[in-house]
């Protein structure tokens, strides 16, 4: 095989109405609609509706939708007893992989015409499993998930940290949602479509999207790109440090991406959020750091920063703490991963490709006693 | 994108060193070893070693592979709370998804150092978490899962059935575990390699691939053919039922295949197999009916049986209920799984494709009032 191919690299793997990333090699929409004008107008339940229906929904449709997932919050008992069974060290995104797979077997996709029901209760229910779970280990409470919040983002916050947030972290939460809700053929969503083409159920998609995001070349770069920052005090330190860290080669996280060439068009709008929550936050330099390392990287590489740089310093200002950045992300691309699972099954032709055979010709078998 | 291309089918994903298949329309080898030799004369544990290590074993490192895989049997105690909780009319591939994900939590692999080390503990565990399971929701029993049954097979049906098998049940289950081991850039197989490739962990892409194979276009097509072949009490009636099945334009499963154009090589293994168990089976007359329906669909079809036909009558003479084939089908795969997942990590580029896009073209944002 060619080198060029490898990892499929410009490789056409299907069709998809969902999503175009990188056209002009800067641009992101959803169905036709611009990431700026989502994250500036539309709430994260009108995007899930958009991506998992096609269209925005009406204002009857939308009340309609809130309220539906407002009543998919709760967690069965058997699934409460299998979270607190795992362990407080346990990577939080093994968490939700184990969750989703779990109440795949407590309520499972019968027949696809469930595939929207699914789509919904995995939405709903995310959130509520990463709070169960991380309240019981850290404190040892078994919270009630089943809060009256009307937004996913406001109850994500409040299950998390136990308080109700104020708008402009939830306002903030609710964007971050909308940002990474959709992203076409990434890994994690071409995990998904794979499995989804063999007509397995949707729960078995998604527990194999989770652990294809889990890995530190997909998700969890908003987490690498928090340790580097909450290394230093000063804006001035951080360029220095980080200066030093380019002269040694080391590897800076959040920044450049594979599809983007120019921009990534979510990075102004996150970082625009990250600069409103510093005003009131603990740790504000974090911002004004965040900012140095990006202006660095600018000159020095020509590299700009990803969506993941500017998520780090936000989420903490929201007060969630690193580990469970990425789970967030599977909180919001579960809409993703559902539409073009829905997608997949609605045109559907099994994935499976070819291989370059580089092993050893025919070898004849040699018995036990004479190897 | 090219209809041809679609499922990338024909296209190179990737390099492998483990497998061929279908070479002259009709080959399976093993690193280089024929299918027919290693089902004639080696053991499963031989050939798990040799996928996973890349060489047959010498009988001193085949005895302490055995030993390893008996002394990794057991299920942590959490991990059998949690395969309690799993109803008992649930999908048993989804008990394996959630065992492995499970099980992944509470031994985590903290490194890829331990790569092997996982793969054993899977290999060794699915059975066990398997009978665990089965036993438990359908007779109330909690079973010891740590046999000392030499072989991965024997250990199988010693605790599915709670009786030590004889040695023609025991060495067919070996021989169909060899021929289930591995078979390429099958879809599943493709799961793990897209979820090694964003450096995720050994769990993560065992789980999709556990969800993959679940799925009725991959895994589950003996049990289908075990629901057909079962409907008959003769030879005749098999013949003259189906024929009218293909009248009317019925699907048979367990025949033709996706790579094999001219025969797959494993389906004389298995049946003569099957035709040996028959001899001292309950229902004898299924190993008949098979012959009967694989002759029809020769002369009518010009289709050959797969490996999947005559593992259904096969498995059934060994006692093993139906809704457990494709469970089995993941307690062999596991070793191809992971011998792909080593490989993709050896030589990475993280798999990330592009797609046609099909959707709207820009459209302006409306807000919700003005729709």
């Amino acid at each position: 095989m060619s080198d060029s191919s490898k990892g499929l690299r410009g490789i056409e793997a299907g069709s998809t109405a969902i999503c175009t990333v990188g056209a002009e090699g800067n641009s992101l929409h959803y169905r036709g609609y611009s990431i700026e004008e989502l994250a500036a107008q539309a709430t994260f339940e009108e995007v899930a509706y958009l991506l998992l229906y096609g269209e925005l929904p009406d204002s009857t449709q939308l009340k309609a939708y809130i309220e539906r997932l407002q009543q998919l919050r709760g967690l069965p008992a058997a699934l409460r007893t299998v979270l607190e069974k795992i362990p407080a060290d346990t990577h939080p995104m093994d968490v939700l992989r184990t969750g989703c797979s779990m109440l795949g077997t407590l309520e499972p996709e019968e027949d696809f015409a469930q595939q929207d029901f699914v789509a919904d209760r995995l939405l709903a229910a995310f959130p509520s499993m990463l709070a169960y779970w991380h309240r019981f280990v850290t404190s040892g409470q078994r919270i009630d998930v089943e809060t009256d919040d009307e937004s996913l983002a406001g109850h994500l916050l409040h299950t998390l940290t136990g308080a109700r947030p104020g708008e402009d972290h939830r306002r903030c939460m609710d964007v971050s949602l909308i940002l990474y809700a959709e992203h076409e053929f990434n890994a994690s969503t071409f995990t998904c479509r794979v499995c989804a083409a063999t007509l397995s159920d949707m729960y078995s998609c998604i527990t194999g999207g989770i652990g294809t995001l889990r890995g530190p070349l997909h998700g969890g770069a908003n987490e690498e790109a928090m340790a580097l920052i909450e290394r230093f005090d000063t804006a001035e330190q951080a360029r220095t440090e980080v200066a030093a860290m380019l002269q040694r080669k080391e590897k800076i996280m959040g920044f450049g991406h594979a599809v983007y060439k120019v921009r990534d068009p979510r990075n102004a709008i996150i970082r625009g959020w990250s600069k409103q929550l510093s005003a009131d936050a603990d740790n504000a330099h974090l911002y004004a750091v965040s900012e140095a390392i990006e202006n660095l990287m600018k000159e020095e590489k020509g590299l700009f920063a990803n969506l993941d740089f500017y998520s780090a310093s936000a989420y903490h200002f929201m007060g969630i703490p690193t580990a469970l950045f990425t789970p967030l992300f599977v909180c919001s691309r579960v809409t993703g991963w559902a539409a073009h699972i829905k997608e997949q099954r609605g045109d559907n032709k099994l994935i499976r490709p070819g291989a370059a055979y580089t092993g050893p010709d025919h070898r004849p078998y040699v018995p036990i006693n004479n190897r």
